[in-house]
């Protein structure tokens, strides 16, 4: 008899972007009439830029004809990538990489999810709370958080690390020793970030445990202020305890298109039950190797053209349209009278819900009254309840539209 | 101290693909004028078809305006494609799949090696010898095969179906109770394929023991011979014990263009421990939303195109070039008295060495004496020494000189 992996099924049932459609579709079926701006889902509004649709028609092109068609590429993906990757990414801010220190892949979604394979079932992991819930429900589904308690909204083993408003939205070390550390900045879902001297302090914590620290740098492109790092490899030492997760999803558009990275350095460490050290960066080569097949061959034509002059200027651009927004979500929001974090290196604006509403609460009201879409922060965690997160990826308009309802209607 | 996922430790070190890679290396070394013709990995060499590079395109230039662009799609894939899947492929069989039985992918790789996620650690698994690696690599990274044993060339608790010239290379019913059973017809690597009554006995018994089938049917598009069946599904029963992996690889020269698709019937069951049912189909849905985000919209354009009259007319032309690829090398061998396995309905041959000379020794003389690679059986599984496969992917040309220079040199 086929037995079912049973760590499936401490998942809670709805899926927060599931509930949020089923709540619209309800609103919809009653109010057909209602405008609704969706501000909700993280996701892109404007086109490819057209530097990166000039090359990818190109790598259609070439798998057209015999001379040029590629079949299977490496699974760690092609060079040419790799190497604009290094040049432009990473060796302008001082960080050395070299090429097999970084792979390719359909996502950084699938990377933060799939890295824990590589990990013993018995490792300690915590999270930032809230937190992008990808990071908690793959670890779930390995079976290392322990069962979930419904009335904390809380794992048993995972270790959360609080992102409140008395903290800033800035974790602090964790109290009890932990073996993997999910950090996320610029963070989603808050906007916020952390400055060199507070990402050396978890690259030193890491050091000091033996710990490894699962760095998502998916929005680095959104950092707009001089002195954020933009890599965890800016800090003295994360060579040997980081990994760090990358996408050209929110930096160049390609959520539907598809390409992302992922940097790990050869000095990174992992241990058997005697104490004796594997190279992470073999392991996941070996496990990309044997499970996934590399990605498109026009994405990845694509994706390199990201790194071309034009293509550059193309998506900065691009950001700063997004940019824009966020400034007229954060500034409306605060002459509001709301309190927002995030939204100045980041295209996520975090709000403290008026009179500490509950966040489903605040969703409703918001849906009913202004017809504007956001995320509740109960979604992303404990701590996430009682904040809301709004998006900059819409359309100017729209997102002008649901700033000026929000003032008038709330 | 973050310590390493210790089932990855079981893996003997060298994948097969690297060995035979450092072997024409080395050779290559000593004999750079060698014209060496590669008949060993089984990747395409014939460009993607005109209707699909087309799609392709128009795809590409939807995501450059914003009025067509697409961020993220489904994670299971768009309904233009899963319905035209469903319409070509299934429905003319006798087949009956509704649109949330079909899972879009970025490979059948990728879904061979993540759909044991879903059971538990302590299911017995089964499979043929020889073996497409990936399904024991992906169950050993999940500690479900235990040790390996370097003499035995096998894994202590994997049931394994041996496939010798005895058998015909048709796998028996297993002797001891199996919860999961990871058949591929055709197969790959022996090119055979099995009759409907001959898979009927395995659909018979995974119901009576409540066991799952994992399908992999990546090749049916090679099937010649009428009376063949295409899908696990055109077996009476299998919707309530079956999975079925297909791919665009093969099919349309998919390799580096990445798409495949997985059926998973939603009457199909797992159990827990207390006896208690659970739909595999809901599982793999949250398994793909939780820790995947879609095909490229692009690729998936591309597929649908896969199934317009232009499309199927030029992917026949394709696999009839392959097969007659196929044809040249079953017949050559033959004829230099060789015997051989597969090459009819598959564009794998499995020839037996000559005079038992083992796998790669055989590798080794045919690279050394001919010229040609191809891939030692003994990579495959114990059961596989002392044969060799050779796939019908290569230019006609090369395929004419290969069997020439087989026949002449060896």
């Amino acid at each position: 008899m086929a037995l079912v992996n049973e760590n499936y099924l401490k998942l809670p049932g709805s899926y927060l972007f599931s509930e949020i459609a089923r709540r619209i579709n309800q609103f919809k079926a009653t109010n057909p009439e209602a405008d609704i701006i969706r501000l909700g889902i993280g996701d892109v509004t404007r086109p490819l830029p057209p530097a990166v649709i000039e090359a990818m028609h190109k790598g259609v092109e070439e798998m057209g004809k015999a001379e040029t068609f590629r079949g299977y590429g490496p699974e760690q993906g092609y060079e040419f990538l790799i190497e604009k990757i290094i040049e432009h990414d990473f060796t302008p801010r001082g960080v050395e990489l070299s090429v097999d220190e970084v792979f390719i892949s359909d996502g950084a979604k699938s990377d933060t999810a799939n890295f824990q394979e590589l990990f013993g079932v018995n490792n300690i992991m915590a999270v930032t709370d809230p937190v992008y819930p990808v990071y908690v429900d793959s670890n779930v589904m390995a079976g290392r958080t322990g069962m979930y308690d419904s009335d904390k909204g809380q794992y048993g083993k995972i270790v959360y690390l609080p992102c409140t408003e008395a903290n800033g939205m800035k974790p602090s070390l964790p109290k009890t020793r932990v073996d993997m550390i999910y950090l996320c900045f610029p963070n989603n879902p808050t906007g916020m970030t952390l400055s060199k001297d507070e990402l050396k302090q978890w690259v030193n914590y890491a050091r000091e445990n033996r710990s490894i620290l699962l760095f998502d740098a998916a929005y680095e492109g959104y950092i707009r202020e001089e002195g954020v790092p933009h890599s965890i490899f800016e800090i003295e030492g994360a060579r040997e305890v980081a990994v760090e997760f990358r996408s050209f999803s929110k930096t160049a558009g390609f959520t539907g298109t598809r390409c992302a990275y992922t940097i790990v350095p050869k000095d990174v460490k992992v241990y058997d039950s005697k104490g004796e050290a594997y190279s992470l960066n073999q392991l996941w080569l070996r496990r990309q190797t044997t499970k996934f097949n590399g990605v498109s061959y026009p994405v990845q034509v694509a994706a390199a053209a990201v790194f071309s002059e034009e293509g550059q200027r193309q998506i900065k651009e691009t950001i700063n349209y997004y940019m824009e927004n966020a400034r007229i979500i954060r500034e409306g929001l605060q002459a509001a009278g709301y309190t927002v974090f995030g939204g100045i290196n980041a295209p996520y604006i975090w709000m403290k819900t008026p009179n500490t509403m509950g966040s489903w609460e605040f969703f409703d009201k918001l849906m009913t009254n202004a017809h504007v879409i956001g995320t509740p922060g109960a979604g992303f965690g404990a701590n996430g309840e009682g904040y809301f997160r709004l998006t900059a990826f819409g359309t100017r308009e729209n997102t002008l539209q649901a700033i000026e309802r929000i003032k008038t209607r709330m």
